[in-house]
């Protein structure tokens, strides 16, 4: 099965554990690529078939087994096999589509995430990236190839690392703080959008910024969807009772969840300004109208009493005496004037003018 | 009792556990089916008597009835006078309008749900399905034929089925997984015609689409109200005391738990989506608003005081010199036009054309 | 103490346990009601004095005494001495305007709540109810005459009715139950009000139905009120350590607890519709107000210029060579005519017309 | 240091238990007046001397200290000094702008609340109230003459007050009981206040009437924030460790939590109502804007093409045969009249008039 | 590393721990001042090399070291190393976007918190302030010169000040009591803009109104987002099970807690006030659209008529005979006097004028 966009409501009636791909049509081949180290050594490699990866399991290092592409459900299907992977966590890892969460089976630990990266636009698109957390090894899995972990990757290769000698915990936690890192980055870009909207709809409120308030409002949806739930999933990590997490490990999770935190916050943040930025837009377009309609009135009050004198001295009757008086003409024009004036001192007074 | 409308208020001051049907108008007859399952064999039948249960109580094997239409009272009354159920287990199953909700009886477990499904027109509607789960066997009662369930009924008449020798507890669990599976295609449906309105705001906002936006408004209360609960049914059956339910078939009720939340979260999506929808709506009609007033004092506001200049020189005053004047005419003309282009010079600088 | 409204204030600076009558004047004498009934019998009375309740106290049955207005102070006072009622139990009774409560104090338990009813226009309006429950007696306190508790009545005068062997709590929670039953006539009631708003609202928006917006919001913030606390009431009695509520009527109150859930339920999504209405409404106005500013958009847009153009060949000037032109008028219609159907067409490109 | 208006940054910088007064210009001396009692006798005096109270502290009987005025610090500080009372609890009495809350010192209890009057306008102003429970004494602390505590004075002097053998707790409760029932004056003036807005919004809703809603929703914050953390007080009193609440006491606790529980349920429905009177004001001005537009609309949409029509005859062509025909004029009427009466009808079937 | 605006998400893929200021440029130098008591004695020092500070660990006095300036990197990291600190706290030091926040480690108690000013145009800025508290010591970091310590300086100076014998756990209270009563000034200042604004919505909404609500609404969110997280802050040094902090000064503790309740009480107060600004400027602004569109309507619908009746009369027909009437003029003339006073009573009617 191999490409087609698949839709959740496509699982409907499958038992439990049915491996089928829910996601975006991904062109390009499945990659896996395998880090293994210890605190001597590094070897890096690029596994052509999945069943190779049977010689990774229940190595005396750490093995990072990084894979890249899940259309392939077969992959998904032989890796599950070689590390004793439950059908639920590989059916999850399959639909990207999960909301992020930690799960706590005995062997090994399940955490789904969004990895979220700017558009060349400034919009905002995520990828879901699963781990899996053995005794020795660290299996991701992505959507597309791409990804924000080549500074750990870069770490790993400094034989001075000090984490070099930590375990697999410390490992997946440098994953997701790579991760987490990634976050600022997006929700900077996206601050500077709500900022330039922010001025704009005082400033200039076209129709054009009612459909970027809009926008900015259905990205933050979307943002706060990702990253809410990290909280959750990483306070679990913190504190889960598996021994696949050590102690020292813990206080660098603290640090993690400290960052997420931090983003939320932020997030929180811009929906507390985008929650006034249409009331600000409508009382900024009503202020937009009510000069509009200033100046009609204006123009139209003074001009219509006028032309109503004027209809009147060019009314037909025969006995009109005013129209043959020699000075009636400069007289109309002078009585034009005074109303004028008296208008344009009553809206004066109403501060129109 | 057969087929009217009845509403929950005509209960009223009837003692606890009677047995009245609160629901639509349902035609047709109360149908039961019976599937009957061990490891080795499968025996399904439809049985014709409420009756002929009686056979199926106390079995060395899984047995699952469902029965279809609970308008026969007595059908009810005699099932559950048959598998001993509470009188109050009973009262609600034909009390259509239940709260989602989970209770444990000691000997069952009574769940109550809602299926929900999309009529033609994209809108939505629901059905209320009970399950009584014992010991060895499950009941299923729903309102009207048609179920979400098939998937199921095809799994089990597979021979290699692993759940086959699994208890009735399992068989819960999959019909539960099958009816959150339904929610799925629902909700997708829902978010297409939520983006097809949340588009037609912005490009044209007529009364059609305030319309649909109270619409999408609430289905959407009601729907969050059918689905919201379900996580606390589920989590209350993964949680549960009792036996009933083995601790192979929590881990299962871990996954649909999951999904239900998915849904809620993608509700709550929809949720915040439509919040926004009537101001956005409110400012894009003033913004069509203001476009007409921009014009009318555009055009009115031109042309009112050249109307004027014109009623001046069609007075009848019998001294007016400039009208003899062999210039007179293109000079006033002119007049007319240079107050024009100030007027538009003046809406430009405003930035209105 | 007869009859006066008297307000809450009122009461300030009085010691606890005061007894003043806090309510709307209420004509009429206060009755007292007494059913007292064993397995085998049922007694009925009336009983004029209150002193002659001293004969129900410490029976060897069940006895339920029904007291009807609460202006007659002395009445309530010498049934708490018989009984041994606290003196903050007698003030509470008395106090109409009080939160539905339960509190346990140790030889009784004291429920307040509001019994609810509609009247004829529809409206909600509602009645203090009070229960006291002792070890083998139940009294109820009402304000006016008339309550839901017929069909209680009804049912223990039946010999064969099961509870008849229950003690005391069942007929309390026999009572909690008709009266909760009760909301469920409101409610649909007041659901067909909203459904006939909301469709107004669309349909017809006029100031009478801003009216009626505003009544269904108060009467949904009174019913609220009233319905919310009861939940806490409920499962307070379903809780409580005290040994007059025995485990089976515990069962029965998980019951009347579900219905309360399931009124609450309605009432907020009745409150969720009615939270947008106002905003639909404005909308609803802002789109009929821009369908009028259309018309005379279109009107004054096109025989404003052509008036304009009227006005100068009505100038009277010498030198205006077209006035002589054998075709100057017809010349001058189409002239007109030209321009009314390039604004037509402008009109009808902006979907105008 | 007496006497000036004294803000709380003012403070800023001073080590804790600086004794600042915090507060409203205070005119008039600080004044003391002391009651003690006994089951046998009781006697009530003024002391000018904040040293003589020195002679209260340790006595065989319960001894209320009332102290109005805060500005003269150094009346507080012998006080403490006499009492022992801490100097954080000090610093507190002196701090006006106090939230109320309960604080557990070992020897000593300390409450601080707000005291709530209604102005002749109808607004709502308040007064921090302390008191310091000691074992057999209790310090009231004001900030003006004049409280709500005459009621409790009057009953202390009634000889056959039962309370008279109870101890300073049960004091405590009796003046925060006063005080708690002063609210239900003020929140009642505030009901009928914003009745009285509520009924104008739809009837007559002019600017002033948008000035008189602005007013009761700051007074509506004012007065929650005075009111809310009441609840938390006196449960603070109900629950606490300490041995000067007896168990008797507790139980009369509970009933005036009942009450500040009420009052927040009245103020909780207030701020429902004036939640929804803003959009209400804006949806009844809106209604009136269509009113006045229906109006212009309709006189300027029929008279503008008649005034057309009769430009068009006032055109000064030489060539215009209909001018010279006998009917033209009664023509050109009946034209301007068919062309209003279609206009007229066009409006009838809009329903505009 | 010295001066350039680094943002946070330049961090991005770094390892934790790593020391990258993220923050302002800031000009000069950073300064190192030093203060250690005795209740005998008292040394204040300026310390040129961050490499001297060894000489003040582990003395039998108190210490308090006051580092302004962040962006010299090798100061944070030498000062670390001497103290012992953990990466983790030298990384967040550096990052001035951290959230308020207090974190136990075995050997010191971390604590980050944000100093509020009042700029001169009353806007608000703020400076993120770190604590490390050691056994006999305090740590703090500031980002630029000044700030509100002066008067616990002034108090460290007094010989006679109590507190010099007590530990460093007093020192840093009185430093973060400092700092919270500095949040005094600020919200008092706040809060007189708040007012002004709010009378000026209803007086005189011009846009620049407008501005201000959007100003006040934003330094609202920056506030809020400083102080809340204070609350947990403050909370969790006063609960910690540290040794450093003693019991005395927990006391302290939770008298500085409440400071911070009050501070964001009073914020509370003022966001409420804020979110109903935006409404209220609406309404008010529709206010005065109304009383334009009405000026505009009276003049035009009086005098449209008129001109269509001037217009009539100004038609060219022949045989228009009241043209010819002696008495047509004056009658005309009253025609139209006519029907403006039949519009003028119309209008006053509906109370337009
Ligand atoms: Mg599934
Ligand atoms: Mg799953
Ligand atoms: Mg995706
Ligand atoms: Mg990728
Ligand atoms: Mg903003
Ligand atoms: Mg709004
Ligand atoms: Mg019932
Ligand atoms: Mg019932
Ligand atoms: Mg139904
Ligand atoms: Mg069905
Ligand atoms: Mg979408
Ligand atoms: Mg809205
Ligand atoms: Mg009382
Ligand atoms: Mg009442
Ligand atoms: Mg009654
Ligand atoms: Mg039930
Ligand atoms: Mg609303
Ligand atoms: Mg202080
Ligand atoms: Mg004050
Ligand atoms: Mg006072
Ligand atoms: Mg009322
Ligand atoms: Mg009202
Ligand atoms: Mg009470
Ligand atoms: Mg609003
Ligand atoms: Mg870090
Ligand atoms: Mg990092
Ligand atoms: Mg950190
Ligand atoms: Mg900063
Ligand atoms: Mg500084
Ligand atoms: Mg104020
Ligand atoms: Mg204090």
């Amino acid at each position: 099965m191999t490409g087609a966009v698949v839709r959740r409501s496509q699982k409907a009636g499958l038992p439990p554990g049915s491996l089928v791909y829910v996601g975006d049509e991904a062109a390009g081949k499945t990659t896996i690529e395998v880090i293994e180290y210890t605190p001597e050594r590094i070897d890096e490699t690029s596994v052509q078939d999945a069943g190779d990866l049977a010689a990774y399991h229940g190595r005396d290092a750490v093995v990072w087994i990084n894979i890249t592409g899940l259309h392939e459900v077969g992959v998904i299907e032989k890796t599950g096999e070689i590390f004793g992977l439950h059908p639920l966590i590989l059916e999850d890892i399959l639909n990207t589509e999960q909301r992020p969460k930690m799960e706590d089976y005995d062997e090994t630990i399940y955490v789904v995430m969004k990895m979220i990266g700017s558009l060349e636009d400034g919009r905002v698109a995520d990828e879901q990236i699963s781990l899996v957390i053995g005794d020795r090894y660290v299996i991701s899995f992505q959507e597309r190839p791409g990804d924000v972990f080549d500074p750990v990757r870069g770490r790993i290769r400094l034989p001075k690392w000090r984490a070099r000698r930590l375990g697999a915990d410390y490992l997946a936690y440098a994953l997701i703080d790579a991760l987490v890192d990634g976050y600022f980055h997006v929700i900077e870009r996206f601050g500077e959008r709500i900022e330039a909207v922010d001025d704009q709809i005082i400033a200039d409120p076209d129709p054009e910024t009612l459909r970027s308030i809009r926008e900015l409002r259905r990205e933050l949806i979307f943002l706060r969807k990702s990253v809410w739930p990290m909280r959750e999933v990483i306070a679990g990590l913190e504190r889960t009772d598996s021994t696949l997490v050590t102690q020292q490990t813990r206080l660098y999770l603290r640090d993690v969840y400290d960052h997420t935190v931090q983003v939320i916050d932020t997030l929180e943040t811009y929906r507390d300004m985008a929650a006034g930025m249409l009331d600000i837009y409508l009382s900024s377009a009503s202020n937009r109208m009510n000069e509009v309609m200033k100046v009609l009135t204006i123009i139209a009050t003074i001009f219509i009493p006028l032309s109503f004198i004027a209809g009147v001295f060019g009314m037909n009757f025969r006995n009109m005496p005013e129209l043959e008086w020699g000075y009636g003409y400069p007289t109309s024009l002078a009585l034009m004037a005074g109303v004028a004036l008296v208008l344009l001192i009553y809206f004066r007074r109403k501060r129109w003018i």
